[in-house]
């Protein structure tokens, strides 16, 4: 019998990833771009349909080597209807039945799942979090999204909107969120949210490297680049660094008190920051947790890296029915 | 044979319960009394076994007629080992291996649990939550405690520690909470945060019938006082309770946010104040959280009411092997 992949897709706020994926887990091919988010759908949709595509042709096989679609989405997904019905870091995306898009286009069964989900299932199967059985998973990049592992399986809530970690309060009526709210943690600990406060602070004058570094056009300032000046000893990056690291302290204190799990796997490009960034939330977070389940707790860094959505998301696809 | 009976104990900061429970979760018998927490551990104690006698003669049974003890405690616990490891409105419960204390007492085997927890079970199988798959419990009263059911099954973390609702934190760095860390849910909206800020508004010199209602000894204010000023116009205590029921809200559309849940069900002596207190909480969780899960969740009473724990802590004894 010739081996079947699931075709994964991983779109976030920022990259999409597309890869052909074995029952294994392992990726034959992959291809990565920047999402274009904010192009709006219409242009997201069309260029994930061009990588596809693209990604059939270069890893030479088409659409009868492909078993099913499964699409890992930063969004508010009713998995059930395979509908993403609202998505923070995806402008437009409001009641896009995206898997029945994809049955059409592609004549294969679809699925739709959170991106954060799949990575928690891609973590819990082959990564940082094989042998636990309970995880939290949180990634933290653009946003910061979450995903469950209860009692070895993936937990997704009754909707598939479950694991929407990022967007607990910690601090009622604090900044203005991505998601219309206030207070999420992703308005205090994410890439945008620091990105955001360099941006205030630099035109409320306040001295920084930053500028230098981006070009002197501090909208182009990325969490990189304040990683990296912080690196250098400016006290700006090291402030905003530090204060988005206490907030993830305080998220992840909650998580602690709430779940009692075995282990939380950090993924997403700002855990590439390190120590710096991971180290005094990691402090905080096991400061603030109740002792017993603080002593529990191991809180690593993701395995899988950039690939755990896609990982995830292709078993999530191989596991059903 | 003879039907045998789970002697189930529930104990929170302000009330201590024991009672007879059958296999089926029917109370045969119980007594209800002030738990004296302040009096610390060691009267505690002794209250609780001279309760459990009383009890036994009253229904006319002795020890032969029990199967087991099964203590429901208003702690951090650690199920496994049958320790109490802290419990912030017990005073002077660290590290308390209570459960080896009552087998040898009374020579029964004896399970501990968290009294939030017993009750989610309770509300789960017998009371508000029956037919619900995934349920959040959340019980407000002196304290605010939880309690999760995940796929229809009892979840209480590796330790038995999960489900700290209360001590989630929604205000970073807000006032201090009876844990002693800060901005805890249970710090902005239970009775004894409310109770607080009565206390420090009329030391401040404000204005209000509360006075009258606690005999001119504002240390004595209860909750009950606080919504019976309200409901008599007093506008401090409508500001307590409207503030304590926003926090509440933010609480819960977290909860929705990260367990996309069925069934939220709302026990503990704050749940009585109804509509004033639960009303505006209920409003503005459904505002605050993604549309999806908020359109999914019930927020609703407990059935049980103060027998939730009771029931839930014997039908969790039964369940045992």
């Amino acid at each position: 019998m010739i081996q079947k992949y699931v075709l994964a897709i991983d779109l976030g706020g920022t990259k999409i990833r597309v890869a052909l994926v074995s029952q294994n887990g392992r990726i034959l091919s992959s291809i990565r771009q920047s999402s274009n988010a904010g192009k709006g759908k219409k242009h997201v949709i069309e260029n994930m349909v061009s990588i596809i595509k693209l990604l059939l042709k270069k890893s030479n096989k088409d659409i009868h080597d492909i078993k099913s679609i499964s699409m890992a989405i930063a969004g508010i997904n009713d998995i059930k209807r395979g509908i993403v019905t609202t998505a923070p870091n995806l402008p437009g995306w409001h009641g896009v039945n995206i898997r029945s898009m994809a049955q059409e286009k592609f004549g294969l069964t679809a699925y739709l799942i959170n991106d954060a989900t799949a990575a928690a299932l891609g973590e819990h199967r082959l990564g940082a979090g094989v042998g636990y059985k309970n995880l939290v998973y949180l990634t933290v990049s653009t946003g910061i999204g979450g995903g469950l592992v209860i009692d070895n399986k993936l937990y997704s809530g009754e909707d598939g909107a479950a694991g929407e970690l990022g967007h607990m309060k910690v601090l009622a009526n604090g900044p203005r969120c991505n998601c219309g709210k206030e207070g999420c943690l992703e308005a205090l600990s994410s890439g945008s949210a620091m990105t955001r406060k360099a941006i205030d602070a630099i035109n409320n004058g306040r001295n920084s490297i930053l500028l230098k570094l981006c070009d002197n056009d501090i909208n182009k300032v990325t969490a990189e680049m304040i990683a990296a000046a912080a690196r250098k000893g400016d006290d700006l990056s090291s402030e905003i660094i530090s204060e988005a690291s206490y907030y993830l302290g305080i998220g992840l204190s909650n998580l602690i008190n709430i779940f009692n799990p075995d282990v939380i796997v950090i993924g997403g490009g700002l855990s590439k920051m390190g120590a710096m960034y991971l180290g005094p939330a990691k402090k905080t977070a096991k400061q603030i947790a109740f002792r017993l389940p603080a002593a529990r707790v191991k809180i690593v860094k993701s395995k899988l890296g950039d690939n755990a959505g896609l990982i995830g998301a292709a078993l999530y696809a191989f596991g059903q029915k």
